[in-house]
């Protein structure tokens, strides 16, 4: 008989058929579990699968009495309240690296699409104004990105992606993080000198208490009026009203988000601007990152359930 | 006094500033040059500035009878006829290289868009659909590009930077042009073959009449239904009536096009598909290669009215 692994967060069903072939799956779609099963039921469950966003803290852990593995589909897991997961010895496992190369390509999508006008110059064509030669304030030449200096923060697995792409693109890249990594791109000491430095800022770093909000309305001011953000990480990353300032008052030209503080929505403030690129949060959603994701989910539960440490532990 | 030189297509003012600070410039802004000035006036025309995709004949040199340079702003010349130039022993220049980077990153950017569907993304999000978590069949995930078969058709400055940077995302890339190149990509010996073999097919080669509609409908049937082409060359390479059928018919998967047969104008049939992206011709459109192309134009002119070979010739 399979063994029974608890679904928390709302995944599409197509996410979950390979694993659903190993494992007999309690799919709580998002709701409280206790909602969706009952004690007894939950009383089993050795297992969990969850979306690393999404909050799981111990009023939800302690409705699973034989829960000991948390398994996050994706690479973060922010929403895991780790010390309450400690607590009770539960290991947690993590997708690390299997969807980053995705994540990097949307990074650099967002990069060029803002900076090269990409939304703008589409509508241009379909609107028929390019036809009537109907000149366009949002066409007029910009700077290029060969050149253009590239701040990467954080340099993890997506960091190190997008620190490659940008280099291929002529771009000056440099980048700061906790720590200086074995990289071939120049090491800034703080965030601050950092985001002085350079004309695109790619936020690249994992979500956590020490993160949040790192970008704020001062830092905005320190990118200035030629800098552009790209957030692929977490919303909370960045101070979202402080960004919405900073676009209305053109502290800053442009932004390329594929994350938001509240998850699904973006403010009305945010998709009123031109100058923005907005993704529903789609980065690691390419096919090949899915097969990649799962084959770490699946790594991590065969592992538990066989007794053995999980292979891609969140450390 | 500053020498005279005809301005023969229509650029933007901006464009012609550095350059008119040097020489005295005669603007028939894409009208005829006998429409524009009389013959005594255009008797003293010894240097003309040209884009290169704008038709130039004999009809028209013809009626500049001193005329014994030609200056191409930007790396077309496509629409220059050279052996009535050569007939007359004019000199014809062009600005190689100066636009390529640029260009390469709208081809980047076309791609990436089109492939990670980057127009119905940034729609879902400003619709409000995201938010109301109403399904979009257009958000479904989609096979990502690292793994990816690239086939650059044209191996020149722009072909090269193109290849450079589909490498940094993870593709595989192959080329193929009329010969083999000293590159670190794969050699393909046909077009055919190597429309067969990839899932994204660059088209950077110079337009002529050996390239005239290379890709007809037989080239998008070899591309097939995975398929995406990619267009930052001129609209003349691509049979545009069997693109916009191929589109109809799901023969390719979609398509991203900085050029189109009839320029300033992107057809009806090609706005109304939601899998392209349409830029109008801002491929080499960034301040950076302006300057580098003027460059181009002004060490072309001063070295022509110094008596000295072009610097950069059209060979």
């Amino acid at each position: 008989m399979p063994e029974q692994v608890l679904i928390y967060s709302r995944f599409p069903k197509a996410m979950m058929v390979r694993i659903g072939q190993r494992y007999d799956l309690m799919d709580a779609a998002g709701k409280p579990p206790n909602d969706m099963f009952s004690a007894g039921q939950l009383a089993g469950v050795r297992a969990m699968i969850t979306a690393g966003g999404t909050p799981l803290g111990a009023e939800v852990i302690d409705t699973l009495p034989a829960l000991q593995a948390i398994v996050c589909y994706g690479t973060g897991y922010d929403g895991v309240d780790l010390a309450a997961a400690a607590r009770r010895n539960i290991a947690v496992g993590n997708s690390p690296a299997a969807n980053a190369s995705s994540v990097a390509d949307i990074a650099m999508t967002l990069m060029l699409a803002v900076t090269r006008r990409l939304l703008p110059a589409d509508d241009y064509v379909r609107s028929g104004n390019w036809s009537g030669a109907k000149p366009s304030p949002l066409m007029k030449p910009q700077p290029g990105n060969p050149g253009r200096r590239v701040g990467v923060y954080g340099m993890g697995e997506i960091g190190r992606r997008i620190a490659a792409r940008a280099a291929a693109f002529e771009m000056d890249v440099a980048y700061y993080s906790r720590s200086r990594h074995d990289v071939p791109y120049r090491y800034v000491p703080s965030l601050e000198a950092l985001v002085e430095w350079c004309s695109v800022l790619m936020i690249a770093v994992r979500a956590g208490a020490d993160t949040h909000h790192a970008i704020d309305a001062q830092m905005l001011r320190k990118l200035g009026a030629d800098g552009y953000i790209v957030n692929i990480s977490r919303g909370s990353v960045i101070d979202q009203d402080a960004l919405v300032a900073a676009l209305t008052d053109k502290t800053i030209a442009g932004a390329g988000l594929d994350v938001y503080q509240t998850e699904p929505h973006a403010p009305d403030a945010l998709t009123a601007f031109a100058n923005v690129v907005l993704t529903p949060h789609i980065g690691g959603h390419t096919l090949d990152s899915h097969v990649a994701m799962q084959n770490c989910v699946m790594a991590n539960l065969d592992a538990f359930f066989a007794g053995k440490a999980l292979p891609y532990p969140v450390k």
